[in-house]
């Protein structure tokens, strides 16, 4: 095994963070990140990754949707992919540094004398982010055999179709079957990416082991009550739909307290009508956003919570509306991966931290292919989709360090278990 | 004393009705009702109400801002009014009745052989909705002798000035000042009016005294936390600025709800940022329209609500800012004229329920020039400002009966105690 000295590590941070930056200065715009699929951004930041990678001793290719692929062969390959799109003005580190900690990983192994049992393909995705098409995750989807051919026709919003952007990007819708990879190819998917949140920064630790890509649960619940004179309805007399709204909140937020960490639960958008300041609201939408790594605890919340909508409304004479208007399954990290990843996290002297990831990622399109695992990095304040986002160089060749001691600790044959 | 028959009342009722539904005809849209200030619709009004004020044998004149007002003689006057400018998409009885009304009953004394020892101006005012110029009671105002001058300069959604709509309207800016009483020329200003709320209608009752009109504060209340990824912050680590608000808008319905009456609170116009389902709210602003008959129960619910939201505040580890945006004094109901309305309720064989005005009304300019009392008329599900506004020929004829049997009982004198 490879025991990097703090020099080694800073290293890899200052090489991961000088590569960080020359990405992000690749932009449609001059002053924010904007780098969407299939443009002419995504095409330099290709090119660049592409050029990194065969300085890295990888093979360069890419397929139907524009993933480049830097591969160090074998019989079966460790897939390390993450994604190049990003949000509007986003930062620098979403997607990007999982890709360029692949490549670094990568080249300490193309160096070696001895070989790996098994190939690296690192993977640059295109589209994670859904930033430009009503779609996400196509280019992962894609690899894993998914893609779904109707998407094909989802417009940007310039009425430009996905079909129409492939062929504009140089390449051929009818090669995207060719972008999947065969049964037995990949013995495993495996991510670095910031963690998007505080947790790390609040453990003071630099890196964790994902646990899961947690499910989602959208419930749209509506309240109607009747809208009225805020200033001639006695309090007793009123069907106000936001105080029942107020209710259902902070009943969901209790709930999502009470899992202790299990669940979270979220209200980020709602809609009060008529609207005025001195109108009692007659109908109020509220959408609760609903994660958990846990599914059980997840159905177990969202049952409560539209129970208590329903005890809500009956009791102050509205009437209520739930739909479910998304539903996305957990997606596990397969258990040896992450107690590779822990070993690895340990072997640089850090705490192994067990997280889950509340935001959504590639892995969740390529877990259907095969095993998957992430590595989370320490960003500053949480904070993610923002130019603000943050993680330091020290972090960054931490990340680096443990994805290599993980390389190194990777059996294939562990997962078969 | 009068003392109607069922006849009689039905007789009022069936004229008020007609007379409603004519000025209810009288739109700048086919399919609704909108009559603003100073149009050709006002115009068409006014002459309307002209035409039946001379035809009730009072002297007709109008001022600078359009009152039409229908003279009975004498020297002290009991001033009888309200107003016939509309909402967009308006009810029919809102203000205008008030105004048949005061004509119904002027008609009734102008045709006695036996005169009152008072006389009586029937005032119809153009401007208490507000819904052309970003001004209110402008026409009461200027009979209050309040009218501001820098109002003139105030322009509609067109641009127009209220100066060039005076002078368009065929008035003249310089003879504002004409329509202001004199001192010791008002006795008292009166107002029959729909409830515009439901009280009424709970109690099954067709007319209440009205005891004041109430005063407001609006309590503007922005929250600010801090924006993060729905899914990647745990519960407890959230500076949550919606779930904030929800305590609070839940605060203020429990604090209006002790008062039992004396106070409502009311949330209708919130906004939340940035407003996407998987993000955190960071900001959220609410608007409470506070509104209570009595100044210090108001004040005293305006005080716990804001202490109650910085200990929300303080608590979730947000920061908020509180500002009053609106306050308004509660105008009172001299007792005397309150009085002589509840004996005038009675004689016609109802209950004289006593209710607070909780929307403003032209009493509110016009108490600053004499004594002043309301009298509310039942209108189905408390609705108003809305075409569905109705209010039934019997109550229309019980409210004409019963304002009769307030001018017989009214006794300027009294108003001296």
């Amino acid at each position: 095994m490879a025991a990097f000295s703090q020099n080694e590590i800073d290293a890899f941070g200052a090489r991961a963070e000088a590569m960080v930056n020359a990405l992000g200065a690749i932009s449609a715009e001059p002053d924010r990140l904007v780098r969407l699929f299939l443009t002419s951004e995504h095409r330099r930041a290709a090119d660049r990754i592409g050029g990194w990678m065969r300085e890295a001793g990888l093979e360069v290719s890419e397929d139907a949707l524009g993933t480049v692929r830097g591969r160090l062969d074998g019989r079966q390959r460790l897939l390390i992919g993450s994604h190049i799109d990003t949000v509007i003005d986003a930062g620098k580190y979403d997607g990007n540094f999982g890709v360029i900690a692949g490549i670094l990983a990568a080249e300490h192994f193309a160096r070696r004398a001895n070989r790996l049992t098994f190939g690296i393909d690192v993977l640059a995705f295109g589209d994670e982010e859904g930033s430009r098409f009503p779609a996400t995750l196509s280019s992962s989807s894609a690899c894993a055999g998914l893609f779904r051919a109707e998407n094909l026709q989802l417009a940007d919003r310039n009425g430009v179709a996905l079909v129409e952007a492939i062929k504009a990007y140089g390449k051929s819708p009818d090669d995207i079957p060719h972008a999947a990879y065969k049964a037995g190819e990949a013995a495993a998917y495996v991510e670095v990416h910031i963690e998007q949140g505080p947790v790390l920064e609040s453990r003071n630790q630099p890196l964790a082991v994902v646990t899961a890509i947690i499910g989602q649960t959208y419930l749209n619940i509506e309240f109607l009550g009747e809208a009225a004179h805020a200033g001639t309805v006695p309090m007793m007399l009123r069907r106000d739909a936001l105080a029942g709204a107020a209710e259902a909140m902070l009943l969901g937020e209790r709930l999502a307290r009470e899992t202790k960490g299990e669940v979270v639960a979220t209200v980020g958008r709602m809609t009060v009508a008529p609207g005025a300041s001195n109108v009692i609201p007659g109908k109020v939408v509220v959408v609760f956003d609903i994660r958990s790594g846990s599914e059980p605890a997840r159905a177990k919340l969202a049952d409560a919570l539209k129970a208590g909508a329903r005890e809500i409304s009956d009791r102050r004479q509205l009437s209520v509306t739930i739909t479910s208007t998304r539903e996305v399954a957990t997606t596990p990290c397969h258990p040896a991966i992450q107690d590779q990843f822990a070993e690895a996290i340990r072997a640089i002297g850090a705490e192994p931290l067990r997280l889950g990831s509340g935001a959504g990622h590639d892995g969740q399109a390529m877990a259907k292919l095969c095993p998957i695992g992430m590595l989370f990095v320490r960003c500053r304040g949480g904070i993610s989709h923002n130019p603000k986002e943050y993680a330091s160089p020290r972090d960054l060749g931490l990340a680096v360090a443990a994805l290599i001691g993980f390389i190194e600790r990777f059996e294939p044959e562990k997962l078969l278990v």
